[in-house]
């Protein structure tokens, strides 16, 4: 199934054919490769040949470090098709996904190499005669990347490209579910390096295992930053640990997003908006909408045609123009079906959320998106459950719907539907949500790379991609140079 | 001795001289005052109440907040001399010390106040048609400060001025060593608070006690940020705890500052930049210079110059018109004469470090600064001891200056003297120094406010004070705004 | 009428009581003072002197020079009252407005100060291996300000809180009209001078005169910014001045502000916008409101309470409590009433415009605000006519309404009163307003310092006061330090 | 001779070999080419056309301009050979050089694409209650651009990647010195067009013609800004006439750089340094090196060694690996000699200066380059000839010297070659050099694009580039956002 798209981006046969590790595709659960896991040994390795790269990589001129990552994005548009291709094939998700997902990694290219001739620090006017201050940003060290299977190549993208034109060298665990791809990412990312030329060895790596080798990358005191994704359970684990080491830690983790829908939204968009935040990626993105805060002036319109959409959306193979594909497992079936029992006990009025095509697929997941009516935000909504599951819940005052959507742990991201101006603004302000991403009148999910991604509270504050997220890849330095013949002390103090 | 400060101050005699908690000045060891300390019960109260001034201080436009932080600015002026004073007494600085502490309160609450006009977010350009991309920055919640004796009041005010001016309440923990300059600056921002007029109630709190209330602060969830200064072993007891629950933290913990004397510099700067930096507030600055690499062909010309120079360094009451005034406890004491001893076991040799004035202080420890010549760094030299022991080595070649200067496990502050530009720009680059603060021809103490300040490695990678730092305490959210009447999804991705 | 004021702010009698030129209050025309007026070859001399000042004061470190500006600041909440009543008196302000101009000052100077410890510059990545780049401002020399009657103090303040904290001198040249509050701002910074201590002499100069005394300031080769406010017809003679000799200028022209007022607007709020915009300082703000399009299905709802609201307005002595004073002279009451004579013969239909309270002061100027209703908007409309006379015209569709906004040759100020919020960003979108301030629901004057103020097209393209407008005050350097024992070329080049 | 390059870069031959107007190569003085000039009435059809596509261009959002810019780059990449050959022949700059001006245009073309997710405006902080503040930065209009024949096409390049990006069409009126690279780069442009699919047309036009077409071009009132690059005299024609059509001017005029050449210099790096900066593009380049102060310490060290290098040149046909090619033309040749004339006249001592190569090149213009050396800076040195003299002279005193390199009108690039720190970072202070570049240790020319280029004084004051040069492209927008229901005025005025 997947060899074509393997050897064209030139993987050989046996980087994914001869391990003792199956692989398995959520398409119809059949296996489609078997790679060798890694040891704890094996990252010490890693951790110390990167280290090796980075002392020869961060002394390299940033603009030439950044066209290193010019050429991996001219190799990702080159193999864009096969990439998006195998995305869907090992995550399951939507061929417009698989490729949006590459779309991205080219995006983050791109603004990758603006940025290597930036890396601004500052000059800073000096209180002191014949003195200069300035803050420079300098490379940080080895960063580990932890990722998860959902967006199984994006996400090491945004760190690598800013990592690499930062002056760092990565090293990446993908989730075990989801190897395969990151075996490609790394076969495109040695076709850049054989186009770019002369770089270290070790600049990138590619680390297979389950927990304890991701916990031998947590631990290892030489890994200057973890950056990983994934659920809040994993990151209340991580940080911890890196914090004991003073490390630096980078969480991306849990969601439980929300849609406030006001009386003057435009509903046409909003059932859109509604649609793709909500079954998108059957529901497994990190910014999925979970949950629906409409007034109960528009309850009736809305809701009907929001279930309405849901009947038609198509269900099956990802490849074959549907709209939603499999669920990643059998794990994730069944939370969703325990979400849905509890949400039944609690209350709530349930639609959907069955299997489907369990004849044609008998050892893969597909489902009806399920949508939940609640009379009261509850502890089953509370909680975030990685399966499209859509509460929905009514509103009559602003503020009410404004202290539901912030009454979560979790802190990603949050949208308002409104053509109010005043709602909009308030919502957008120090009073409004409380998560990383807010916006108006789109979805929670499918954030431009421009922007800076993550989240608060147990999101684990962590930002990626734009803005200036780069520098969480480069430690900042402070430098006062003293150029004249005197040796006056700040704040005016007379020593001696 | 110190009614006349307090009572200039406003403080009340009962808040400081009736409590079960004893203080005492490290000038003479007595007592100068009895405190109440808290409990966690206090604690969990004090935070309950911060929470509820968040809720309306976080609505207060910026630049108002900022004009309260002008007043703050005014009243310190004022009261400069007598809080100068009682930071002496209590902390034992020498006088120009305890003002320039307080001139740096000064220093933070202007730049502060120019602040809340700007708190600056961006916006961004979006890749979508009639969307419109921004970055907000908004208040971020309680913020609880845990400080060390060393910098009784200037620490506090970093964080106060910014915490206060981006939208936030401050909880204070002082060290337990000094209560009263934290009482006495209570006592200061409420002089600010009545003449600013109309402000929630406890947007300032002062909590006195020991590790358990600090772990209270620590581990409660409504404390937004943790921001604490001390040692390395404090901090690596609070990260994991704060990471756990999903705080964020602003570490400022050990330095182990070193200074790399090259062939070519000015040995007259030198020697003051090392007396300053070396025995300045008795050793126990974090930013104290601890290491000496001078390069052999300098090394007989300046040691006998700064041994000399040591030798006319007066001694004695902190405000009497001395350089070097107390050690701050017997702890302390005991501490530095232990490294000494396995400096010497180590093959050190020692010159100074012997206790003095014992008769005329029984109960206070002065000490005589010491200086340590190794032949080559060993880890009694690479530990931080807080007390004033300069530890002198050679070096031949550059880069092994550099690597030695950076082999130790904190990374707060480094200095170079040095007047050719090729090792003062080495030494500040991606492959120099490997601290927070790199200095050239200025020592290791004595930064600007206008600057970050903070380290790496085991200093904790916090930065507080100038430069961007007020954004640790908000929180980041970017927004999409959709302002057309059609809903394009980011990376071009086509769905239903 | 005005000693009690100048002798509290510490203006000598003969600085304002015996010189040729006689000074009028437009309250009622009488002389208020005589003042001498300066001549070409005075103008020179201060260049000279504000030269010499220059090379002094660009080395003093910055923070030192925003202390200045700090104290100046205090100086004015000293002398708040006293210039504010004076503002008043010359320029016919109410009182209100001339506090407000007062706190504007103020507010200038608290922004300023906090500026002093940042002056960004930029540390940025070189593409060449042992090189840094950075950017740096540095003082740019002498700053000469021209200012109009209107905003008599706070423009001087803007520009001079900035420049000097900048690094350069400041010549101001006041309007003829308002040399009394010109000769009060000097006596308020020559106030901080001496709380200051050592500053050089002549770093702020006042020059008094009329256009040819302007001129010799524009046309000396040695002020290095002329920042002008005005007509642009005086723009468009300066400009072409200062390029000729390869100055800098800064100029803020007229405005031809304007209202869009949609359908889903709060009246309520409209109501109040249009009538401080319009009617503020007697239509005599370079930000007055001159043009309000109003949506048709609105304008029976608004027009009648915006008449009805113009009755109520008191007219008469600006610090006995009424809402408008009188205009600045004859010359503009005749502007406005030949204005309003070719707005009637276009067709327009003219409420209000009458002179009134002649018998009480026959020799001052006070007006009833004036409003035109026109079928379209033509060259009368087109024209700023620097009185109280407001340009009502319908609109259907919105995007006519934007083009009709734009449809001026000035870019200053325009709003939007909507709550829609696709109105309000395609308002401020690149298709949107086309003037350097565009507001939502508040309306076209009263800016704040924090952002930059100033306008496109015949407005002059300058920016004052708030976000990097001080960058107009220094120059920028860009810095290549090759600190390499190698001599790398730019893109790759080599040579020989 | 170049048929072969126009037709690889896809320039239809009637394009360039069937006008009126003949273009000839300074190699040998042959005609290379014949283009028809347009009218003054050619230049209103282009802006007109111009401003239809900017209507267009500024709301396609600015990454996607962005995808445009960076195809452009790719397509740079592609024909690197064949512009940078056409280079060498229509301006006579040896192969090394052509290929670096073409680098540079890849350069920009990376730097602009990381831009088109940026142009960052800024969220400000309001004084206001429910109140937000932000910046924003809209496409401009029609850029004129008109350039020198030395940097036929980088300069180009510069302003239209940062144009388009930042939403505007591009008028391009080269020197009429070199229409033919003017022709190529528009049939690459037009490459770049076809890959990138939907454009507006004429995003990017040449016009061909002499002064009174570039004045047709710069009086326009519909060309929103004129960046033009040329002499002093050019630009004191252009800026007055932009100016009073209160357009925007970007001026890039006349260098007069200057070394200064310390005692502790490296002087391998300063022989080379000199080397390249002076005779490098045959002293062509606005940062040529034209002025070397020397310690006299060094001078006898240095100049022999100059001297020597300048004996070693080789000069000749730039495509056939000599160093140095041909001046531009006749004219230059004359006003080089000149210029030799009267510094001979002055005292000078001159050493080369004499035309080279006659009997082969009867037609074309090859000379030695020229050293002067002389007592004291006079007029002669104070004068920038457009050719390869370098003016050396002696200093004693660094003050001095600092004051001779300052001695000058223009002020664009100026370098110090110091191992001493003090020395290079007084050189950069605000008491050092007064151009808009400042080096260290690296020549006068030869700049990254990643910091702003230009200059001060009679250089115009101008930057283009990197750093925030992008704004030039832009027009700032100040927006306040009243979302709360009051509307309360700024500076506390209460009106009514």
């Amino acid at each position: 199934m997947i060899q074509q798209y393997m050897s064209a981006m030139g993987v050989q046969d046996d980087h994914y054919q001869n391990g003792d590790f199956a692989v398995h595709t959520p398409i119809d659960g059949s296996v489609i490769g078997h790679v060798s896991l890694h040891s704890t040994d094996d990252v010490k390795t890693a951790v110390d040949n990167a280290k090796t790269a980075f002392h020869t990589w961060r002394t390299v001129p940033a603009p030439k470090r950044g066209e290193l990552i010019r050429i991996l994005g001219e190799v990702l548009r080159e193999y864009k098709d096969e990439l998006g291709a195998l995305v869907s094939i090992e995550a399951g998700k939507i061929k417009e996904e698989g490729l949006g997902e590459v779309q991205e990694m080219i995006d983050i290219c791109d603004f990758a190499v603006g940025l290597s001739r930036q890396l601004y620090g500052l000059t800073i006017a000096s209180e002191r005669l014949g003195h200069h201050m300035r803050e420079t940003w300098h490379p940080l060290g080895v960063i580990g990347v932890i990722s998860a299977f959902n967006f199984p190549v994006a996400v090491w993208s945004w760190n690598t490209a800013l990592a690499i034109v930062c002056g760092n060298p990565v090293i990446w665990k993908p989730s075990e579910k989801t190897p395969l791809t990151a075996i490609a990412c790394q076969a495109l990312f040695e076709k850049a390096l054989e186009k770019f030329g002369d770089a270290p060895a070790h600049l990138s790596q590619v680390i297979l295992g389950k927990t304890e080798v991701g916990n031998a990358l947590v631990e290892n005191k030489d890994v200057a930053l973890i950056s990983a994704t994934g659920s809040t359970r994993m990151g209340r684990a991580v940080g911890p640990k890196v914090a004991e080491r003073f490390g630096k830690c980078l969480l991306e983790l849990g969601g439980n997003n929300a849609m406030i829908l006001t009386p003057s939204a435009d509903l046409d968009l909003a059932l859109r908006g509604i649609l793709f935040s909500a079954v998108g990626t059957a529901g497994q993105r990190c910014t999925t909408l979970r949950r629906l805060f409409v007034h109960e002036s528009v309850k009736d319109d809305i809701l009907p045609r929001v279930k309405a959409a849901y009947e038609t959306v198509t269900i099956g193979h990802p490849l074959e123009g549907n709209l939603v594909g499999p669920l990643i497992d059998k794990d994730s079936f069944d939370a969703m079906q325990t979400a849905l029992s509890n949400a039944k006990d609690s209350g709530g009025s349930v639609t959907g959320g069955a299997r489907v095509l369990v004849d044609k697929y008998p050892d893969a997941y597909y489902v009806k998106p399920a949508i939940v009516e609640l009379d009261e935000q509850n502890d089953v909504a509370r909680n975030e459950t990685f399966a499209p599951i859509l509460y929905v819940m009514t509103y009559t005052d602003f503020d009410d719907a404004l202290a539901m959507q912030n009454d979560v742990p979790q802190g990603l991201s949050s949208c308002i539907f409104t053509n109010d101006i005043r709602e909009a603004e308030v919502f957008l302000s120090d009073r409004g949500s409380d998560c990383g991403i807010a916006n108006v009148n789109i979805g929670t999910s499918g954030a431009e790379i421009g922007g800076a991604f993550g989240g608060e509270k147990e999101t684990g504050g962590g930002r990626e991609s734009g803005s200036d997220a780069w520098k969480n890849y480069m430690r900042r330095q402070t430098n006062t140079i003293n150029y004249s013949k005197e040796l006056p002390l700040a704040q005016g103090i007379n020593f001696g």
